[in-house]
């Protein structure tokens, strides 16, 4: 089989490189932890050093690459594109990468920023798996709303073809940050030795301590109160300490759901793009609020959005 | 002046003993940074060193010590008091130091624990400035609102010397964290080398971004969306990175005043007792939610308290 494409999902802490046959075949696959953060100076050894032996070079194969890679912190700095700009559009918007050798196509796909009256929001690297939904799902069938939850969980909604609204949450984030340090970290220290265990172990979306979590969000709290109460709740002996991260878990992803309720008259299903544990927790809040969950499993979304790629024009 | 007291407040990180005389004057007073979490497995030692030279030891003066000091990571692990006890009652539930030498008369002020249907909050060290509230007020008068702002920010209603509803914020512990850390701590970086700068520069009150972060806060969103948003102004271009930690504060310090608009329905004065520069930008959040405000300075409500306990029997 012919190789025609290779496109690489780069983060902040992880890459995935993969390369696609002229059917769509994905006939190899190389994932490895330089994220843009460990490659700062040395992109382009690291990109070299990460297709070694695929035929880019020679056959002059387009080489895509989405994520942080084009932020500020990354290789180089992609502006944003704005949401009246169709997903499907996306190819013809790709950046050079402007450090690439004669005769390789190296270009970055840019994020997107939605400006409302008053807040502004981006993305970078979610608009790629938008992109493949929109080819899995059709123009019309790919309408309505997602999460794309990790260590900043984006809530997007799709329209013709459009990100018509985007709201992006610290939860994964700030979860790690509260099992870390500060007064909560002691409480929830019991609960295992991976600072990010509460938020990727499927086993809390079982725990009634995370449904109580959900629960106690979906009253609309201030999040820093709600979080005291967390510690308030393991010094009078109402919470055991080993249960306290699956309870703020809870509280953080529950807080998602909540602004979900509150600004969504729609009681329409969300679709889910994402990875199993984390679903599992999205899962149980969905319950919770009386809502549908369709889960789109992060890797064949991410393959649909590179088969797509592959059959476009790349510059 | 003969003494007859000796008072100490003992948070987690600082301590401030104040001698009191006969007619209430406060005739010494000493500071430091012993506090709480540095003390652990030598307190006896460390208080005979702050009260040295004064006339406790031989005149058998009452020491009497308020604060974080009576937590399980204090001293001596000190049984909450629930939200019925009337403050006016709490010169009898002083507990005796048990590591105290006979002939020493140390106590310990209790916190309080107030259980809702749901929820569980205390304190520790507040209740006794509350105490000190209700007697430079009086049991009528003292009656309302109350924010006391700091690392833990606690609001509460007196009523009839009781105290009848708490809510605990993490705001300034929530601030000093990202600010150390994480995406948020690189935009903030400018604005400071204190970590807690923001919080604590009463310039932050007159800074538009501060205004435009309670205001934002007022809408109720998600705190980790609306602190995601802090980020995405900043790479945006739409806010400067050496205004982002005002921002920031005013997002923390509006989602305490949002949450007392949404959960009061009376639209009464707040009273503060606190420090100036925190107290400026409570005043900043006041006027915008159209609250009046008024200010008592916690060194004179700490001193009121010392002295009304100094005329009670003390265990």
């Amino acid at each position: 089989m012919q190789a025609v494409f290779i496109g690489i999902d780069w983060g902040t802490t992880h890459r995935r490189a993969s390369l696609i046959g002229a059917d769509g075949t994905l006939l190899s696959e190389r994932a490895d932890g330089e994220g843009a953060l460990a490659c700062a100076g040395r992109f382009r050894a690291s990109l070299e050093a990460l297709v070694a032996g695929w035929p880019q070079a020679d056959a002059g194969l387009p080489v895509v690459m989405a994520g942080m890679v084009g932020a500020a912190i990354g290789w180089q700095a992609v502006p944003y594109l704005p949401g009246e700009t169709p997903l499907s559009d996306l190819a013809r918007h790709l950046v050079r990468v402007a450090e690439a050798p004669a005769g390789r196509r190296w270009s970055i796909v840019p994020g997107y920023c939605l400006r409302g009256a008053s807040d502004v929001d981006v993305m970078r690297g979610e608009e790629t798996q938008l992109y493949g939904a929109l080819q899995m799902l059709g123009p019309g069938a790919s309408d309505g709303c997602y999460v794309l939850p990790g260590t900043h969980s984006k809530w997007v909604r799709l329209h013709r073809g459009r990100v018509t609204e985007l709201r992006t949450y610290m939860t994964g984030e700030l979860f790690a940050l509260l099992r870390q340090h500060g007064t909560l970290a002691s409480a929830m220290q019991t609960a295992g030795s991976n600072a990010a265990a509460g938020l990727q172990h499927a086993d809390v979306a079982d725990d009634p301590e995370f449904l109580r979590g959900v629960a106690a969000a979906a009253a609309g709290p201030a999040l820093t109160h709600a979080l005291f109460g967390a510690r308030a709740r393991v010094v009078t002996g109402a919470l055991a300490p080993d249960a306290a991260a699956a309870y703020v878990s809870g509280l953080l992803i529950g807080a998602e759901w909540a602004d979900a309720q509150r600004l969504e008259s729609r009681g329409e299903p969300v679709r889910l793009i994402g990875e199993p544990a984390l679903a599992a927790l999205h899962a149980a809040c969905a319950r919770h609020h009386g809502r549908g969950l369709e889960m789109l499993a992060a890797r064949q979304i991410q393959l649909a959005a590179w088969r797509a790629l592959a059959n476009q024009d790349i510059p």
